[in-house]
């Protein structure tokens, strides 16, 4: 029979799995000699087994009886005992700390009985009605499903009957009262009398602390949080302490730093004569920790000596919480503290630098996630202002400018100086160069991954999209919110893209420090006036600067304008990644292409063709000066032509209502003609990639011939380019062959003609299944693979990104179909599997083949780990993500290659 | 030093890789002792060195030099000897028979001198010069390069001059003029004289043979048969015979048996006094072959013998080249004759009934293709009209009717008896009804893969499709072709679905037998009145019995509707491998759609929900009469609802010129914003399959209760029904889980309503990449896998069907980069690899997982064996696709389970 049931002398933190955080805990601090109140643990494994079966199992109720036999005996009295009561906390505690599980019923025992008797004992009558009404409400409220809303309305009333101001105004009889009213309510919506019998009271708190388990809110949280679902919970029964004895007693939390910024000192709360529920439920205002040095000097001193001895012992920021009960210390519960992005770096750093943890460990409790919280610019306080919509908040940061309705206005008042914020029922391409421009871009239709989402994260743009209450009427430069609120152009808006709130009017807003790093601006050792500022800088620096130190994986960046370059190589990227040419032609240029794909004849596709050739040379000269002397992997042209051209739709629509005007516009109609034979039922499947190249004779070599002489005149000029041209969307060996093979001609020509030796390597892009199961034969003809994840994701899947998250994924991961999105985080059983399979088999033919990732799961943590377990070279993400990307490889590295994991 | 010349006693036809198919074969006739002119062979070796260095290998002069005195030292005379020439013919000759290469240099060792002594010696004059003028044009043109034409003309301005009707009325004066003619046009077009050397003819003739295996027309050929580009030719060099030796004299070409046919008997054309190729080149009538038993009784007996020692020798049908010098009987050639369709299976059957091969070996000789090819109906004979437009040869067969121009129209006529042909611009899903009603359909737009191609073929419908000559105007009703010809509605039309042929009026049609025969229309024992077509019908019989009794593949149909379902099973299914349910919702049905999705709330869509769910168990309950005791595998709903809905673009146009015109149709506008709010960027990877299902709540549940309450209905009526539920487009388990969960409710409900036990499986589709690579897993819950093919094509290579095969498909074949397209044969590397992968990794989950095939694969003859090798359970295939899939699913059991694969 296994043990069920554990005193608190018997556990400790190692043994968190079994008895909750909570539980092993307590336990922990009972052996460290801590004054912890007496008491035990009932396992997870009771809990597993009574959500199984329904029943607590059979071992279950001696053991408890045992373990409460032996607290009455410590603590000398019994459960509910009638002259003299032992009360017990009963409290959750799972494995990991979850909101939305039942939490606490304290001063189990007490009843009509042995209320008098507590009176009695304690000679504080108030203290024991005060006691009882707690945990009648709670008990209630948790156990039997009353609504506390009822207690909370009775209270009030109380309150008011007697014009008090607080509880504390409440008198013995008061309360007394109260009681009545309290068990009236429990008997009016349960049809039951409140229990009477003690030993009753702790069952069934047990039991509904196991069943609180499962509560929809639990499950949802789990889900989200990754937790798995078999876990279930511990219970922890622990003898009562009060600190509702009057004003010699009290109860507060505390932090061994502070958990906002990381500054060491004292920081928590704390509320005399009061139960622990009190200072978390705000019903009263609590006194700032420090007052106790005033008020109890020798439990504050006790109290700053535990938590030194707790940091130390837990070598981290410890969360405490403490009661004073007439002059007493007891501590009720520690953890390891949760804490603010800043407060995670700040600690780690410095708890390294003060020699507790090692650099390594320190790299480890840090994480991307945090970084990328630490970069976005933030509104100074919670604004006052109510937010006029909430959409999704689909790029992080805070953006206030005003408000323009298309691309041109946003390139011309950002120009004039303005801070502008693009909105846009939808975007699409041709807004490109006005989000650049742009604070912020704010859309009334779309979700995470709309063109407006993607692109603003891309560009490290503020952006709110899907904000469906708002209706946008660009021809009339306007939105209206609802109940008729309007905003025109030049309005001054703010929007929060991490929360998705939009506000009139203008929020202050910070820059965020760790962008001014990284950017240069500000370095470690400058005399930052601001502490906290100057500390975080430093911990970031310290941080970051181990992760480059560790980390295997090469990071580089996606970029495609010198500027995404420069910044990229000042956030640390050791190359581009991914250089998208199409990106090029996008705005004023786009007229480029269209003329290619216009051409009637052979000699206006030519002269098309011979149009491109000067602006890509100079869009590569520039880009391979900024990343002189480091890899530049240029991706030849991708996407359908089509693109480049307006929407089938809307443009038959205008045909038609000029043919309905008696107009005929014959430009459009020569366009809407091209549009027609152009479009494709599922364009992600049709003429793009290297299928253009191979179907539309010059147009790659035009990009290669740019590129070649590019290098030519970069090594002239002294410099140092290493291109990497890189064919997209290769789903058969021959493809790649010829497209090889042409631009190997045009690089000979290149450097015939110019006498120059131009260094490439010529490489694809693994991004349809088929390429990864064939990788094998295609790293013959290839000196490089980059595995293109988006891509390889919506074919593995059958899911087109765009499509699939504004429909399904979203009840997919409420159903728990999804854990997470598979653009979000690489999907390891069936995308990771097709990259393994390639990357294993590509250097099986090619042990040289150098591979990396350039799909935007390159700038996602897990994903990264990912791809330094199965031996990538380099990952490579967006200017802005490189930082987290550089992080994220040195956590990979010591979390996958240590010999000891957990270290 | 390898040997690279062998005499002709030195080779047999097993070395035909190194002497090449006509080397070998003249090899086995000398072993065989049948009178073959002396000679040797030079081997393929030989060329293969010679492509790759571009010189000949240093041993060859020699041996060629050996090998030609040891042939002079036969014919007791010397090459070009100019008293008694030795001329020889040089002809290549591949491993496989390739037209586009260069073919035959007769008479060399002919020049100026030795033709004057091969009139002395011959006695003939114009023999003489005849020969010469021969060499003179085959050499200028096949080893010279100089276009044909030239000497073409000027034989017929020297017949012309001469008043001739043919070359025998041309005198040796006449011929011997004709020769200085030839000579100038050499000299003129080489800037040389031709050569006088025989030696130096014998080596460029040779030269150019090799050289010949590298024409674009023969890399062309290759390539669309896959015959491998590094194989090389082979050179014979055979000591001349001469058929223009006057009228004692001639040659010929023979087949055992009628080639058209199968019929056995003498076939084949004679030509007195002339050189072989002019029986090819058709100047003059030939002769039928049985006039040589008139004008040549002795060489006509002997012939005949040969002919009977050559098949039961080669136990096949031999095709036979022969020239008889003044009245002797010689060898040129032989080989396995080329046959129609009819004539190989006939063949095969009558030769395994004699005993002369086996039924597994019969088997072997017939294919799908030419199945395929004996089930379509033709035109009588080739029609004397004019085609009006060519387009893509789309679904095979002869079909003539009246032209119409909607699919309304196309039903009505066909009701009252009308054979009708639909003519569309394109067709979309509203022309099911049209096409299933007429006998062909035609279009002016798409490609072999377009909608109309697909639906067509699986209908058995006759297609003629993407003529683009043809301009449809629907709205006229008339289509207008090249040169103002106009068809309007009510024109009878005939197009040819082999050819793409587009005629006027009414070209007569035959049906096939062999569709009779699966018909049961005709059975082998039938006193067929047509011997020819009873011989086939036998032999069809015969075979397609074999294979039944050989196979180890199940063969079930695609079929949606009670009739398909009765045609599939005369047609020998074993069961429905795909009933797709959303074909049940075409035409009228199809407001039952397009109700649940524009239904406002719950309470309609319940509503729209239960009007689906009669028609649903009527079509389900036809379907399992049909098949009763059978498997029917049934597809929960599929295709994305938009598809149910009018075009985006189609719709849009409507409302805005509506609009335009100051109208509102509140129906169209409602159903415009419909239709926006479905509209997909890449439906095919959008909200469709399983996703449905989990995302609309009651849309599988009603389909599932259809299928549920049919099942009950059959069991009720005594029927066997065997349903297996089919889940389309999973890519995680846990879709599959949820929708099995859900369907496994219904069934429990239904059985519990009706008190009778339902049997069923439930399986998926994999048709995702990610569901092969999670087939280890999802096999956990599933009974069986069905292989979609289409869709894991489309996904795994990344390519819309619709959108490649129009757009690049074609051009990559061209180009080499796609040897077939992976739509027609699956593709072994990519495709191939995840099925087979997902089989194993499937059945190691689960033993007893039902693993079958539902894509158009099912019924391509290569993919059969690919599925009989990874060890499926079954193929399904469009019902008339499953005799083809019977006949290779026997063939695949010969080929790949033998011991001896070639039997």
């Amino acid at each position: 029979m296994s043990k069920l049931v554990y005193d608190f002398r018997e556990g400790g933190k190692e043994r968190a799995d079994l008895l909750g955080g909570k539980g092993a805990n307590l336990a922990e601090m009972t052996r460290m000699g801590l004054p912890v109140p007496p008491g035990f643990v009932i396992t997870t494994e009771a809990c597993r087994a009574y959500l199984a079966t329904g029943a607590e199992p059979a071992a279950l109720a001696d053991q408890v009886s045992a373990a409460l036999h032996e607290l009455e005996r410590r603590m000398s009295r019994k459960l509910g005992q009638v002259d003299d009561p032992l009360l017990v906390a009963v409290r959750s505690g799972a494995r990991f700390s979850m909101p939305g599980m039942m939490n606490t019923v304290l001063n189990i025992g007490l009843t009509d009985a042995s209320v008098l008797g507590l009176a009695e004992r304690t000679g504080d009558e108030r203290l024991a009605w005060d006691s009882y009404r707690r945990l009648l409400a709670m008990f209630g409220d948790t156990v039997l499903g009353v609504d506390s809303a009822h207690f909370d309305r009775a209270l009030d009333q109380a309150k008011t009957a007697r014009g008090a101001r607080g509880d504390l105004d409440l008198t013995a009889a008061d309360l007394c009262t109260l009681v009545d009213r309290f068990k009236e309510i429990v008997r009016d919506h349960t049809g039951h009398e409140f229990p009477q019998d003690p030993y009753e009271q702790l069952k069934l708190a047990t039991r509904a602390v196991f069943e609180s388990w499962n509560t929809e809110r639990a499950r949802v949280y789990r889900q989200r949080e990754r937790i798995p679902d078999d876990l279930g919970t511990a219970v922890t029964v622990c003898a009562m302490v009060f600190g509702n004895l009057g004003n010699e007693s009290g109860t507060g939390v505390a932090f061994t730093r502070d958990p906002a910024t990381g500054r060491p000192g004292v920081y928590g709360d704390y509320l005399p004569n009061a139960q622990g529920e009190d200072v978390v439920a705000g019903i009263r205002n609590t006194l700032p920790l420090q007052a106790l040095a005033t008020l109890h000097p020798g439990p504050y001193a006790e109290l700053r000596r535990i938590m030194q001895t707790l940091e130390a012992h837990y070598r981290d920021l410890c969360d405490i919480e403490f009661t004073i009960e007439r002059g007493t210390l007891w501590m009720l519960q520690t953890r390891v503290g949760k804490r603010s992005a800043a407060a995670a770096f700040r600690i780690a750093a410095e708890l390294a630098r003060d020699g507790l943890i090692n650099e390594d460990e320190a790299l480890r409790r840090v994480n991307g996630e945090q970084l990328t919280h630490l970069t976005f610019p933030r509104f100074a306080e919670s604004p006052t202002a109510e937010p006029i919509a909430i959409g999704v908040a689909a790029s992080p940061g805070a953006a206030v400018g005003k408000a323009v309705f298309d691309s041109g206005t946003a390139v011309r008042l950002a120009q004039a100086g303005e801070a502008v914020i693009l909105v846009r029922g939808e975007t699409n391409p041709d807004d490109l160069n006005g989000m650049i421009h742009a604070r912020g871009v704010l859309t009334s239709r779309g979700g995470k991954t709309s063109h407006a989402a993607v692109v603003a994260r891309g560009l490290g743009r503020t952006c709110v999209c899907g904000a469906d209450q708002l209706t946008v009427d660009g021809h009339a430069r306007l939105f209206t919110a609802p109940g008729g609120f309007v905003v025109t152009e030049g309005d001054v808006i703010s929007i929060d893209g991490s929360t998705g709130a939009v506000y009139p009017g203008e929020v202050p807003v910070i820059p965020s420090p760790v962008v001014d790093y990284f950017e240069g601006r500000l370095t470690p050792d400058d005399s930052i006036d601001d502490v906290d500022t100057r500390e975080l800088v430093h911990a970031v620096h310290q941080l970051i600067t181990h992760a480059d130190r560790r980390r295997r994986l090469g990071v580089r960046a996606n970029a495609d304008t010198r500027e995404d370059a420069a910044r990229a190589r000042r956030f640390g990227a050791e190359g581009i990644g991914l250089c998208r040419t199409e990106h090029m032609f996008l705005g004023p240029r786009r007229t480029l292409i269209e003329r290619l794909i216009l051409a009637n004849d052979d000699a206006e596709r030519d002269v098309a063709l011979a149009a491109l050739l000067t602006p890509q040379r100079e869009d590569f000269t520039a880009i391979l000066t900024e990343m002189d002397g480091l890899p530049v992997t240029i991706r030849l042209l991708d996407p359908p032509l089509h693109e480049f051209l307006p929407d089938l739709t809307t443009l038959s629509v205008r045909v038609a209502r000029a043919e309905a005007a008696g107009e005929q516009d014959e430009d459009d109609q020569r366009l809407l003609r091209a549009v027609s034979r152009l479009h494709e039922q599922n364009p992600m499947l049709g003429l793009r990639g290297v299928r253009l190249g191979l179907v539309i004779p010059g147009l790659y070599a035009t990009q290669v011939r740019a590129l070649a002489e590019a290098t030519a005149a970069r090594i002239a000029d002294g410099g140092h380019p290493e291109p990497e041209i890189m064919i997209p969307l290769v789903g058969a060996t021959r493809e790649l062959e010829i497209a090889r093979e042409q631009a190997n001609r045009i690089l000979d020509d290149v450097a015939a003609e110019t006498g120059i030796d131009l260094p490439h390597l010529i490489g694809t892009m693994i991004e349809l299944p088929r390429a990864a199961l064939t990788a094998g034969d295609i790293a013959g003809v290839a000196d490089f693979f980059s595995f293109g994840t988006n891509d390889l994701t919506q074919t593995t899947w059958g899911m087109s990104r765009d499509d699939a998250e504004a429909s399904f994924i979203p009840q997919y991961r409420e159903q728990g179909i999804l854990p997470v999105s598979p653009f979000d985080t690489v999907d390891r059983e069936g995308v990771g599997r097709l990259i393994a399979l390639a990357a294993q088999e590509g250097r099986a033919t090619r042990p040289d083949l150098q591979l990396g990732v350039c799909g935007e799961h390159g700038g996602d943590p897990e994903s990264i780990h990912f791809f330094h377990q199965i031996g990538l070279d380099y990952i490579s993400c967006s200017p802005y993500r490189i930082p987290v990307a550089r992080l994220e490889a040195g956590r990979a590295a010591i979390t996958h290659d240590n010999e000891n994991p957990t270290g």
